[in-house]
């Protein structure tokens, strides 16, 4: 890519994004979108229908006025944290930019090795821009201490701001937790690997005397996990039959109201996709339906609460300190029965997934990380060939037919700027819904659990694939048979290829930001399918409340890509420190609009209390690490004597993972009982607190089956 | 070594072993040695003086027909752990010879390497007991399946073992702790890295108010750790004194009885070591000495107990599912304070190491780590050295003069055989306290997890050091440069070397046992030792006791020992088979004589229920691991074909090891809440817990010293 194409892509991608800006000033004041720009207020009553919002820019200083405390309000702790990471990546690269750049960017524009290795060099092409890295820089120059000092000194501010954030992340969780609130999932325990019972014994009794057993004073009592396949079923497609009853009973409402007297009463055909089939009398036949399925629920309800009890149970405790203490402690001498852990929030718990058992879960675990290890491998070779392929050179050569389209000036500039980066971005869109499957597979028993799961190996897929496989890519299968005789040197090999594609990333990460922040404001896409929706099928207000419900912030997928973003900025930070400026924009621009989201748009699926935490340190972490050893590698390349002056910086940041990680990780997987002890703001409200529990499909909808529910325990017992 | 040379230790070993034996039957009959001979069963109470031990051979029976129960009522949890270890370690090389020498041995005297490949063996020294081994075996050779499929029968043989010791041993520990006696240490916790105090509270209160608040009904109450040095030095001096005080009263009542009336009263000068100085009356003395330094002992316990406090603290609850809970679960949110532990037994308390800090005890873990590993290889250069110098051959060429008694044919058959073995245990019997000394830094907190600490480490020594050590010694300078080009070759090295040293390993185990376990039945040292004190130096009762006084089996240095031995024993059971029997006997030998030494011998320091078990079965493990590899390492050398069908053996050993740690680990860390939660046989007084961790030198004396305890803390509360 020349610097033409790079300028180019800059510029256009700048003015998709003004018009994008401009067309969510305009739309977003409309009375009509209100439900695609501020759902999440108006699911929390708190809209006020757009009173003060003549400002086009309002949402801005809106934004910006913010506390965290507002934040939490309207998304959670969860979303409060992943503010802190954005403003913790910002610091990091708004503090190393303030040192790096009026530093380097002299010191290499003033050297010239450029003009002399340039032969030499593998890319070959090395733009204006070039001029101000360190790929211009003598080999052995003493100019390289400079860029070995700022390679410190982004070390050391990364250190500072991560365990401030850190502290205050471990601060945010706490308060939470020991917010005077009753949270259901702070008074019990999630069961799994409950051995057979004796003879009998149900599980129900089984388990309330286990637990009776040990905490006489603190135990109330227990759900046993079921087998809710079939009701759900029934479940579902009864409730399938209530909406289209609404719908219907809405359609002949308005065909009153509007139609001639009487009205049309609706009908529909039973057969295939309602096109064949007889022809009925909608309102009669789904009320047919529903008084159908009613009985058969009721009895699919009492089989599924006796017969079908799983070895897995939720226990509930009377006090928050007893829980807390249970789900960490060992309860049973062998380690793979009755094993215990914290419960998920009622709405993120996968019921599915409790009754695996011990040993296969481990063995479900070891078997996904391999099909991880080998998609990352195997996405790698497309990824390959793409890096290849998409420059333009290549593309003339494969496709002979596009050469007069490729040959006029404009096409070629614009392909040439967003080709590979476009390939390569609907390329990762079709990988999270894989890595969230996966993840779900290995047993996990929490929603958030599984994204994080997800965002982890889309972490490790990101960066393995994008940012070493295209640096590296092009080079690599020629050089395969070298890293063959000496692994290390693909660290060298990495070295030797960021600078070359500088530029590549450059536009890549402005191409994210314009673009995808543009985007990601205006919500173009969820705005056009709310009104086509709106118009052709919704008809009753439920349906036009699911077609605008705008979701979460989408961890699994957001995290890792911000994460790749910090992993190319701090790997170029030192080598193209041209590239802290858009790292900057890049997470200033997300903070501010996503703050504008957070607290407007989006509505949390689930509040795991900023679990995500950890694992974002962690990653940034290891981006560092990263960076230290590439820079060690082209510090090397550069024959730099003092090169191995770095390896403390890379111990460093080992120890410094090692000491964070002993001191606060263990609070963000266990309960601390400390905090757990707070008091409460009234006594809970136990019953209700089982209740919440207790899945749709399965819970009461009569006061009668509320006793049903206990009565299956109680006849249970006598069985 | 020769052959001749071989056998005549043999000989002279057992020859030795039977002495021993019947210096045993000789004395431990005679009833001024019971309590060098039974002292465990003196101690117990249930000494029946020798009425019924008229055959010679009793011990043997006896021992034969001891329970476990037996062994748990003498010496405890730890020692019936111990046998377990003895038994399924015997039993592996039962099965595993059953199986194999039948097979082996005629396969591998029926072929002929030896005489075709003699001279191009690297030790040269082949004798007709390597004829028996896998070394006589040709290339390539289809024999070598029947040697794959042994390894395979003892990897198997092994597993199934250890799956049967881990259950057993884990209900072993699950009987015991479930146990209706009340155990102090079940009663109370552990807590380390308390913050600093609130201004204007005292430690005790800061720990009262933070457990009151979590457990506001289990809470009974705190013991602070004080500094105990400066109490500790006084109480010491005067236990001192106060016990030659009741020497010199001895010494007065006994010259009354038999000297003239009014006895000669004892005196001594007070100088240094009693040799210069004024000459004064002992018992005035003393007394003079015992009342002036009581109301400093007084004084200094005040003090201590005041301003003394540590960031440490035992504290103690009122029932076992409440400590068993608390000592596993996270208190702060921050995991470097308020850290919990299970509390160990009183008498196995290391005061002085619990107020370490939590990072510092990370560091000096680490520095702990290093250190060894330093010691681990510059203690390697000595034993090459000792290997290499221990060589007869050698020896006449360093010290020509003693060439005259080496040439005298028995004395060099008689140094031939031994000098290697003894230069070894002589070296080795050094280590052991630098190892305890080492894992006492770390800042661990209960003597018997030091111990297990320096065994780990002296496993690690001897098998790094003698094993391999040994094995490669020779060859090792030599082919230093091959390694250091390729390091997978120690393997290959390693498994050249294996056969060339049976006879080495062979002379080692033989002599350990019989002369090791010779020397331990007859007790020889500590008789002789015993009855020189008590002749010239004991005067007291208490001073006699202290004399006779067995202390425990030692399990710091005995469990490496034996490891090394399984170590051995493993990785020549198939290249050499005639080992197998050579290790039955020293497992077999040695269960008996332990069993015998258990019941009437040793009294345990302390109990840990079991928690040495998990440390021996990851080691066995570890042996078997290295056998596997060595076997594929000499498969390759042999060149046959089919080595690689080793390597599912070596996974499936990790995947076992992993299932273990997995399935029965952690009930050997923390307690089981479902095992805590069975019931007691009596209310615990749980003022007799409290007292019964409070160290002698702090402990009240008067009534009214024990309320000055609770005083302090009293008035503690209100300064």
């Amino acid at each position: 890519m020349d610097f033409s194409s790079f300028i180019t892509s800059l510029v256009t991608s700048f003015l998709i994004f003004l018009v994008l800006i401009i067309i969510f000033s305009w739309l977003s004041r409309k009375p009509g979108n209100r439900v695609v720009y501020y759902p999440n207020r108006i699911l929390r009553g708190v809209d006020d229908g757009g009173a003060g919002s003549r400002n086009p820019f309002a949402w801005v200083s809106e934004a910006l006025g913010s506390t965290e405390r507002d934040v939490i309000e309207a998304s959670g702790i969860d979303t409060a944290v992943y503010f802190v990471f954005l403003s913790t990546v910002l610091g990091i690269l708004a503090l190393s930019g303030i040192a790096l750049l009026p530093v380097l960017l002299p010191v290499a524009a003033t050297d010239d090795n450029i003009k002399t290795a340039n032969s030499t060099n593998i890319n070959g092409t090395f733009t204006d821009f070039d001029k101000l890295s360190m790929g211009n820089i003598v080999e052995k120059s003493s100019r390289l201490w400079a860029f070995l000092i700022a390679t410190y000194w982004v070390s050391i501010v990364t250190y500072y701001l991560l365990w401030k954030a850190y502290k205050h992340v471990s601060a945010l969780r706490e308060n939470a937790l020991m917010s005077p609130e009753v949270r259901p999932e702070q008074f019990a325990i999630l069961v799994r690997d409950i051995p057979l019972p004796t003879d009998g014994q149900t599980r129900k009794e089984q388990v309330d005397s286990y637990f009776k057993a040990i905490y006489p004073d603190s135990f109330y009592r227990s759900l046993i996990v079921t087998d809710n396949k079939e009701v759900n079923k029934i479940w579902e497609e009864l409730e399938g039959y209530r909406k289209k009853l609404v719908r219907a009973e809405t359609i002949y409402a308005e065909s009153n109201k509007t139609g001639n007297a009487g009205g049309r009463k609706p009908t529909h055909k039973t057969g295939f996709l309602g096109l064949i089939g007889e022809k009925v009398d909608s309102i009669e036949f789904y009320n047919e339906k529903i008084n159908e399925l009613l009985p058969k629920l009721e009895a699919e309800r009492k089989v599924t609460l006796k017969d079908k009890q799983q070895p897995s149970a939720i226990v509930f405790f009377t006090n928050r300190v007893a829980a807390a203490a249970a789900s960490q402690s060992l309860h049973a001498p062998l380690v793979d029965t009755w094993t215990v852990g914290c419960a998920p929030e009622p709405r993120q718990l996968i019921w599915t997934n409790l009754p695996i058992k011990f040993f296969e879960r481990q063995v479900r675990q070891y078997i996904i990380y391999i099909l991880v290890a080998l998609t990352i491998v195997f996405y790698m070779i497309p990824i390959g060939f793409i890096s290849a392929f998409t420059t333009l050179a290549n593309l003339k050569k494969i496709l002979p037919f596009m050469k007069t389209v490729i040959n006029q000036p404009e096409v070629r500039t614009v392909l040439g700027a967003y080709l590979p980066q476009i390939a390569l971005i609907v390329f990762l869109a079709m990988l999270p819904k894989l890595l969230l499957f996966l993840s779900k597979t290995e047993g996990i028993p929490s929603q958030s659990h599984i994204e994080r799961a997800a965002a982890g190996k889309y972490f490790y897929f990101t960066v393995l694939n994008v940012f070493i496989g295209v640096t590296v890519g092009g080079t690599l299968f020629q050089t395969f048979k070298q890293i063959e005789k000496k692994p290390s040197s693909i660290v060298t090999l990495l070295a030797t290829s960021l600078p070359g594609n500088a530029t590549f990333f450059l536009t890549y990460v402005a191409l994210k930001f314009f673009v995808g922040y543009g985007l990601e404001l205006s919500r173009i896409v969820p705005l056009i399918i709310f009104h086509l929706k709106k118009k052709y099928l919704c008809k009753t207000e439920a349906e036009v409340k699911d077609a605008w419900f705008p979701g979460d912030l989408g961890y699994a997928t957001r995290v890792p890509g911000d994460m790749l973003i910090v992993t190319i900025v701090l790997c170029y930070s030192v080598i193209a420190p041209m590239i802290i400026p858009f790292g900057v924009v890049y997470f200033g621009l997300g903070w501010l609009i996503l703050r504008n989201q957070a607290l407007k748009v989006y509505v949390p699926a689930y509040e795991s209390y900023g679990r995500m935490w950890p694992h974002m340190h962690t990653r940034i972490l290891a981006a560092l690490i990263l960076y230290q050893v590439t820079m060690l590698g082209y510090f090397g390349v550069k024959k730099f004597f003092y090169a191995p002056f770095l390896i403390p910086a890379v111990i460093l940041s080992f120890i410094f993972g090692y000491v964070c990680s002993k001191k606060f990780y263990r609070f963000f997987s266990s309960a601390s009982l400390e905090v757990a002890s707070h008091e409460l703001k009234e006594t809970p409200q136990l019953e209700r607190i089982f209740l919440s529990y207790i899945p749709p499909s399965l819970s009461s909808e009569t006061e009668e089956y509320e006793d049903a529910l206990s009565q299956v325990s109680r006849t249970g017992s006598l069985a």
